[in-house]
């Protein structure tokens, strides 16, 4: 299946500043990036990257660049065929299975829920479709299938559903992960420890 | 499937203070366990609530109270007969298709992760299994299989991932909730809003 990887090269992650600095952040999101793309390959997908800006090192897929907002370089990129999945890059977690359920769920239109409201992945497979990733998008999505009458599959799946945003979405990627986002944190000496009876990241571990 | 539904009546929802007083938490607290006793049995399970203190109200499940650690007061269910299943009362999106896909996973124990390295829901099929709680309980229930030589399942579920924590939390009850819980915040007032793009939880929506 063509699968778009909408990806951001200019501010990666940028509520991971706190813990990771501009240089760290842009190479943690292209390893983040590139066990995507395995995962997309590994589900048998055809991944593209839909970057925001020209990308700087190597990456293996080939990328188109769209500046304007996620939701309109998205959209462009639904309109040019179907059926299309689009799945986020900061998806640490995700592995071949979760990406092959997401291509394996009917209706046509498969909605993979991102935590907070949104939505990490999607396919669609008929005409109609309209994207917004602002706010609740997972809601609204719901919305616009309804009102394209289009039926709608939901796709159950915790590696999809962590989005790498702050923190403590890193303790996931240490305890979960197994490619090189896992491996580049641990390069990077960070680990785990526990306080108050949680387990939180800790740098040089 | 014998259930174990653990339970604080307590001081349910700590991290929720912020947004909601003490009878409210308690109230939604109760909210979000009749939720879960409701998808247990939906999956065909049989709940019994494992709770640290008598509880107030009434409940539709018997009710074992043991007030020593959530670690000790599991294991000695798990030791009472298996196999057993042990589902937090707190996951709020869960559903019976979630429950089910628990119970039909294979391994000798099953495990499904909560965000941030915790473990929200297992099953336990044959002896020598150890709980911990504490800390990054996914992983020590991984390394705890490992060592007693029993194989392992990882349910990879959104639904059974999503523990109510805290406020960012309350969003995915909204978007995703269809239950009590839902219905509790939505009647409570709360509703959603956008801030920079992400969706918020507003009182007096």
């Amino acid at each position: 299946m063509r699968t778009v990887v909408p990806f951001d090269p200019r501010n990666p992650n940028s509520r991971l500043s706190p813990v990771l600095d501009d240089e760290q952040r842009r190479s943690f999101a292209a390893a983040m990036l590139a066990d995507v793309l395995d995962a997309v390959r590994g589900a048998g997908g055809d991944p593209t990257i839909l970057a925001t800006a020209p990308l700087d090192g190597d990456v293996d897929a080939p990328v188109s660049v769209d500046d304007r907002s996620l939701s309109e370089a998205v959209q462009d990129e639904i309109d040019a065929g179907l059926p299309v999945a689009v799945v986020m890059a900061d998806l640490a977690l995700t592995t071949p299975e979760a990406v092959g359920r997401l291509f394996d769920a009917g209706g046509s239109v498969a909605l993979a829920p991102g935590t907070a409201g949104g939505t990490n992945a999607l396919v669609v497979r008929e005409p109609g479709f309209t994207v917004d990733y602002h706010g609740a998008s997972f809601r609204d999505h719901l919305v616009a299938a309804e009102r394209a009458d289009l039926d709608v599959s939901v796709v159950d799946s915790f590696q999809l559903a962590v989005d790498v945003d702050d923190e403590s979405d890193l303790v996931d990627v240490l305890v979960h992960g197994d490619g090189r986002a896992r491996d580049w944190l641990a390069d990077a000496g960070y680990g785990l420890t526990v306080r108050d009876g949680e387990p939180v990241i800790e740098p040089n571990a």
